[in-house]
């Protein structure tokens, strides 16, 4: 039995407007036999930088092959490229706007960026306002079908790379970080990673002490282990230090924010 | 290889509840095969123009041949009839409520109105307050099974006809109009379109003038050329004239809701 | 042509985050072929009797030989142990945490509980806080492709059993329930059901007078039949005692909270 292709979208269309719902028919018109997955519709109005390390951090997790639409376009309409994007045996559609920065710097041993200028794969009515209709999900569809991805257009170099935030070694007790956004239930995800906490593990012995917003954290193995202990932390399914509280918002009851700064550090 | 039905849903159920699950679960009962996409849930509840609007403007993109269940239904469980209509080379499925009236507008030249009557689709449990998975959701789904549309039950020529908003040639320089509805990125879509504006062209040379709670406002191409300006109007994906202002939120800054007053003038 | 299995999902995971995308991928990387229906996603945070009784009151529209995810789950990464239920020709996967409990109580003659085992069936980065992608999904994926349920693991009958509220026939002529949970129409929910009210009738000829939070209530057959009443009540889709008032909301205008008393009485 053949295996079915897909498309991920991950856009910041929500889900009030007929928008995502659209780019849906225009799929199933060129390939009806495409499974199409939400990754999410609700990244932040415009914010490629969440987009960026949404679809980075969870693409893996969909099957080798899978084609991941991302359509967060502040600047539709003007003369930002449209690109096809070959990285870590998956495709990727969207704008040349650094949405796709995190596979950039993540998986560049075989990356292969290809600026889309088959203006004939496009729908007939190309707007210059919804060209996550227009051009993203058709392109996103004949992919899906088998389409060469050498039919798209041209590799090129110059692409758009935006400078995501990164954790910084200040010292070999000391890790400075941020928090890179917050989930449904209050969390927050920073960009400290797994790896981060066990390079300073190997300096000496000790307990990592995590810092936030005047808070000393300590570091649990799952949500359920800090029940009592009030803010907590823990390496989440991403491999990144989550500041949580067990049934209740870290978020809210602290006032955390994207862009918080985190320091952790190897106390003796 | 067979081509895949599709079912699009359009309602006003939202997303917490799980009305549009079950409704699935009832299609898949009938065809595990239909592919089904969500248009939207989130009309507000028991806006029948809004409904109207949304499926009139959008069904276009999907494969010819789909079926569009359309269920915004204050009248649900009273005596007001389900209907199947065929128009424009797509199926629509919903109540007789006005619901379909774009589409008896726009696509009357092959337009067919039928009063599904034959109950023998129904669920078995056919309530008196949820519709959208006895009637709406079964019928759609016996429909993308090959069924024959006079299956369903008989045409009639007396349906619920709403009278949508419509832009108004108050003068030759003049076209009065008004806001439908604003979406997530506080954008304001308007009744007055494309085809207004290039008529209103063609009377003499100037320029276009669009006035909206007291704003005078320029005509862009595209979003990102409206960057400097503040408010801002352009044509839209689906050919209406749009308010926005770039990065921001023309909705709340301005206070816009569906109904207010929008003019377009040819100033010379 | 063969039926196409499909895996219902129902979390308190929302639509902001990548929770529920990263799931259907890892699902589709198991079988492509799987049709997956969101039920829904905005249970309440960590609400485990709005779970049990969203799942319990809505499995059976869906195909028979179903698989139903249900990931609401506070004590994710603890001794807490995953289970796969069999109950009423449906299959059920999720967290031993009484989230069944409603399946336990109504389709119990056919009923057994499996704690799964298996960990190799486990996405291998197995981790302490997302056990929705790494145990969840791909058991109901392995599950979906027909894999015996006996391979999962073993029968037990210590199963976790939440105390779901019942409604308690306080005299001959009296009901006394509570709200189970309001709708996005501000309808509020019971757990007083069409067979408790019957069962009253019997007694004795008279009219139904439903009471809650000081209001004195009528039954109607259907919404629009309570159009000029104010707030009224209906036995619904589901066979509950609904409290609604039409084209309002009787929730936020009567403050109706999940918990709410409500009584219903036979009156001469």
């Amino acid at each position: 039995m053949f295996h079915r292709p897909l498309i991920s979208l991950t856009t910041d269309f929500g889900y009030d407007d007929p928008f995502v719902g659209v780019m849906k028919g225009v799929i199933c018109a060129i390939n009806s036999h495409v499974n199409i997955v939400d990754l999410t519709h609700n990244i932040h109005p415009q914010n490629i930088q969440e987009a960026a390390f949404t679809i980075g951090m969870n693409y893996s997790y969909f099957p080798r092959n899978s084609i991941h639409a991302v359509v967060v376009d502040p600047g539709v309409g003007s003369g930002r490229r449209p690109l096809l994007v070959v990285a870590g045996e998956h495709y990727f559609i969207g704008p040349d706007n650094g949405v796709f920065s995190y596979l950039y710097k993540h998986a560049s041993s075989d990356l292969q960026v290809i600026h889309i200028t088959s203006e004939h794969l496009f729908l007939k009515k190309d707007s210059s306002t919804f060209q996550g209709r227009d051009v993203f999900a058709t392109c996103a569809a004949w992919l899906s079908t088998g389409m060469e991805h050498n039919k798209f257009g041209e590799t090129i170099a110059d692409y758009h790379n935006l400078q995501l935030p990164a954790s910084v070694r200040q010292s070999s007790l000391l890790i400075q970080g941020e928090v890179l956004f917050t989930d449904r239930f209050g969390n927050a995800i920073t960009n400290i990673t797994e790896t981060d906490i066990n390079d300073l593990r190997r300096v000496q012995a000790g307990h990592i002490k995590i810092s936030l917003k005047g808070n000393d954290i300590r570091l649990s193995e799952y949500y359920y282990q800090a029940a009592d202990r009030g803010v907590s932390a823990l390496i989440n399914s991403s491999g990144h230090l989550e500041v949580f509280i067990y049934m209740g918002s870290a978020a809210s009851q602290h006032n955390i924010l994207p862009g918080d700064e985190v320091q952790v550090c190897l106390a003796s």
